[in-house]
């Protein structure tokens, strides 16, 4: 599939990923969010295709965010701990290390073929000078490098910056304040950055990738004083409601400039719900546990693709699809190239979108350097399982908070591989009901999903784990632009140590 | 509200109650099941109103069905039992009681002004001869008075007959056959009965009322050939596709006779997914639990109102609903009137379904006779929490199979009432969160639904309990109709016993 030999396409088309943070799939009305709050992101589904069977590569942001820019998985680019086992890891700004250079991002890729590309929000790909987000294909960049966690002293830590571009511009809690009831206008920056910068592009005519990576779904959750208190579900439901609102302006951005018609669109989420959040996190549906975690509840996405005239209004396609595939359909659609000189996990989802068509695939789901499940059709085997550890429980950190599941909700980490545990997903979506390894199912299936993890094992080399060091020393303390703001701080002597990662 | 005083009704309008058995809110792909298998169920909600938080009055089979045709609780009607305490109770072959004649159902009313009406499917308000359903209003029936369990021998146990009318046409297993692997051809006759009554109804210029109770989502499970091995949910999707296809073909049919624009029809099932029968039950989507508990999975129902040109497509009410709304709102449609004599829980929902009014109404949640829980607004509270006994729960009856949530899903009856469990389903709709008793929120919330079960209490005239008698001798053996086919069996003498309602 290409563009130039397409005659479909005669210009190159814009793209938005839609990326939103611990927002579950039972968030959408769409999926059977019961107060059904989200009108336009059901009429974005209603114009599009629904993914109900789409997956995140990743229980946690930063390894998800890593993979989807750069088609590969989090064992590959290097986003993952080596510290211990089957952990998860993820870049505060304590972390020293980053996306490496070598990973083609998928900006970069487009911007071979005249493409402008912006991201809106949070990158989580390294905060580090070498990891900004600008020395890897974008080239504006509205947001932050890290969560917007806080507020912090900025004494022993300072608070996350905010950068246009390649300065800082202030800090979270002090120019970009959320407030303890979680009043911010973040939301709505974030909003009118989008439209901007389709504005821009649209006006000069170049094809651009916007990359719409918004958190006020991640604790702590935010929503600005319009939406607050008007959602059935509380702040978190706020929180929702306002980026629902924001997918509409977007959407209708497109629309009223005439574009929507050379626009895909794609809305996800970046892992599961924070079950362990409570109230203050989403709603993962009918699916087990949460973001941390290799259940459905972790990794399976609320997803919608959308672009008028191409995808025909009001499809569902059950493809088993990853974040990743972004990755080699938008090069592709672009009529760039994908790298041949690296295994690439993404697969061109044209044929998906275009004619509603459906290709077999596995998908494996890491936790750290340990493949802990893979999905094949419409099972799903677990090699390795665990949730969090018994003290961790014990200390009231639940990543699945009313259910627990003998033998597989397990609080110590447990080699299934010998005889991996087989659910089919299909009809027994929870995750809740283990097939009997004597059965015929069974039989007829696990060599299946052996053999492909056989191969997969087989042809994998695993990159440098980026995800290992922490430093107080690296933490954002004079971002470049603090100078001018007279907001540099003073960083401690640098005394690298190995991230206790506890999950 | 009246017909004759309203302009906006010419003609009285038809009603169609299509309620389906153990199926869960989660079912339908417009409540969010990830396989999106009911298309016609999902285009009836575009095309209507859906309601996310409507409730069924019991989460079993005939006190749900008593209380949606008498309008009033299963408390008030008599359809529980005083053998024990807090006992779930239904209408078996072994039973001797059913809907008392004191009862005024609503085809008894809709026949005063002049409705023919039909019950297809299952009746489940007794079997005896005074409990018929043409002795209670109804003028047409295809359908069996009890659940289709079998198949049995004819011997200890006759197998469940089929009726028309007032005669049996065969038995379950024999005439109508449910084989081993679940192929039944009985929703295909199910439709075929609905379709020629509204052709006939529609050729006679008389209205109607089809109460459609069908039962292919209840064990045993079955599905006509076409539609076996189609789901991707198993024997359980596959009944749920033909069903969703049955639905389909009646709006259609309401369409093709142009009698869509004045025919109100009403979605729904009478009680929670039977979770503890594992993949061969439904799904009750976030919410805890399922059928015979008073958690929402076992009473909160998938609800969908449909009426072209009266009812505005794509709308969500969320109105707190109830099956027995649907008693008084369509008598008050019909012109008839609702009996004053008597309490009637039912609600007149004209208002919610034409102007997309909300009401503040309390439910309250029966098991046995006992008020377990009750909901007012968007909150919960338990006043006493019970599952199941541990002794049968160890013996693998586990109706909130992997969830456990501390004490709420109790394996003992606990008496909570002094200081009741509140739960906020809004933002907590899987009732995991206990809102601690000493918050603010409590304190403003507890005092209105303490108010609202005293104001319940002092108005409460229980009924007689008609569930509380058994008796081998009353079963179907020779059911009337029985001579002509040569089918009647011989009853045992006589013996009746306290039912043991184990749960
Ligand atoms: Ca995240
Ligand atoms: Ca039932």
């Amino acid at each position: 599939f290409n563009l130039l030999t397409n005659p479909c396409f005669a210009e190159s088309p814009n793209f938005i990923i839609m990326l939103m943070d611990d927002m579950g799939w039972g968030d959408l009305g769409v999926f059977g969010e019961p107060n059904k709050e989200t009108p336009n992101l059901d009429k974005m589904a209603a114009e599009g295709m629904l993914f109900p069977d789409f997956y995140s590569a990743n229980p946690l942001c930063s390894p998800s965010r890593a993979a989807l820019l750069s088609g590969r998985l989090p064992i590959r680019n290097g986003f993952y701990t080596t510290n211990a086992h089957a952990r998860n890891s993820y870049t505060p700004q304590i972390i020293v290390g980053g996306i490496p250079d070598e990973e083609i991002l998928l900006p970069e890729l487009l911007q071979k073929v005249g493409y402008r590309s912006k991201i809106i929000g949070k990158w989580h790909l390294g905060h580090r000078p070498q990891f900004h987000p600008l020395k890897h294909g974008f080239d504006e960049w509205f947001g932050s490098p890290n969560c917007h966690f806080g507020p912090y002293d900025d004494k022993t830590t300072p608070n996350i910056p905010v950068y246009r571009d390649t300065e800082m511009i202030g800090r979270y809690y002090e120019e970009f304040p959320i407030n303890k009831n979680g009043e911010s206008n973040l939301t709505q920056i974030f909003i009118q950055e989008a439209v901007s910068f389709i504005q821009n592009q649209s006006s000069k005519g170049q094809p651009f990738f916007l990359y719409w990576a918004v958190d006020a779904t991640h604790e702590p959750l935010y929503a600005s004083g319009p939406f607050l208190g008007t959602s059935r579900r509380g702040l978190y439901g706020d929180a929702v409601r306002e980026l629902d609102y924001g997918v509409g302006v977007i959407l209708q951005k497109l629309k009223s400039l005439n574009i929507d018609k050379n626009t895909f669109a794609f809305f996800s989420s970046d892992n599961g719900a924070a079950t362990y959040a409570k109230t203050d996190g989403g709603s993962n549906g009918p699916f087990l546990c949460g973001k941390q975690t290799t259940f459905e509840g972790g990794v399976r996405e609320p997803s919608i693709a959308w672009w008028t005239g191409k995808i025909q209004p009001g499809q569902v396609s059950h493809q088993v699809g990853s974040l990743m595939d972004l990755y080699t359909t938008l090069v592709n659609l672009a009529g760039a190239d994908v790298p041949k000189d690296r295994v690439i996990d993404g697969i061109d989802l044209s044929d998906v979108l275009f004619s509603n068509q459906t290709f077999d695939r596995p998908l494996f789901y890491y936790r750290g350097n340990e493949l802990m499940a893979v999905r094949l059709g419409i099972y799903k085997a677990h090699l390795w399982t665990w949730t969090n550890s018994i003290q961790e429980y014990n200390q009231g950190i639940d990543f699945c908070p009313g259910e627990e599941i003998e033998n597989v909700t397990t609080h110590e980490q447990v080699n299934q591989s010998s005889l991996p545990l087989l659910f089919h997903i299909g009809r027994d979506f929870g995750e809740k009901y283990i097939i009997k390894p004597n059965s015929v199912e069974y039989k007829m299936v696990m060599p299946k999903i052996i053999a492909a993890v056989e191969n997969h094992k087989a042809n994998l080399v695993p990159g440098i784990p980026q995800l290992n060091l922490c430093d107080d020393a690296v933490m954002n303390w004079s971002p470049p632009g603090c100078e001018k703001l007279n907001k540099c701080l003073k960083a401690p002597p640098s005394k690298p140590y190995k991230c206790p990662w506890p999950h």
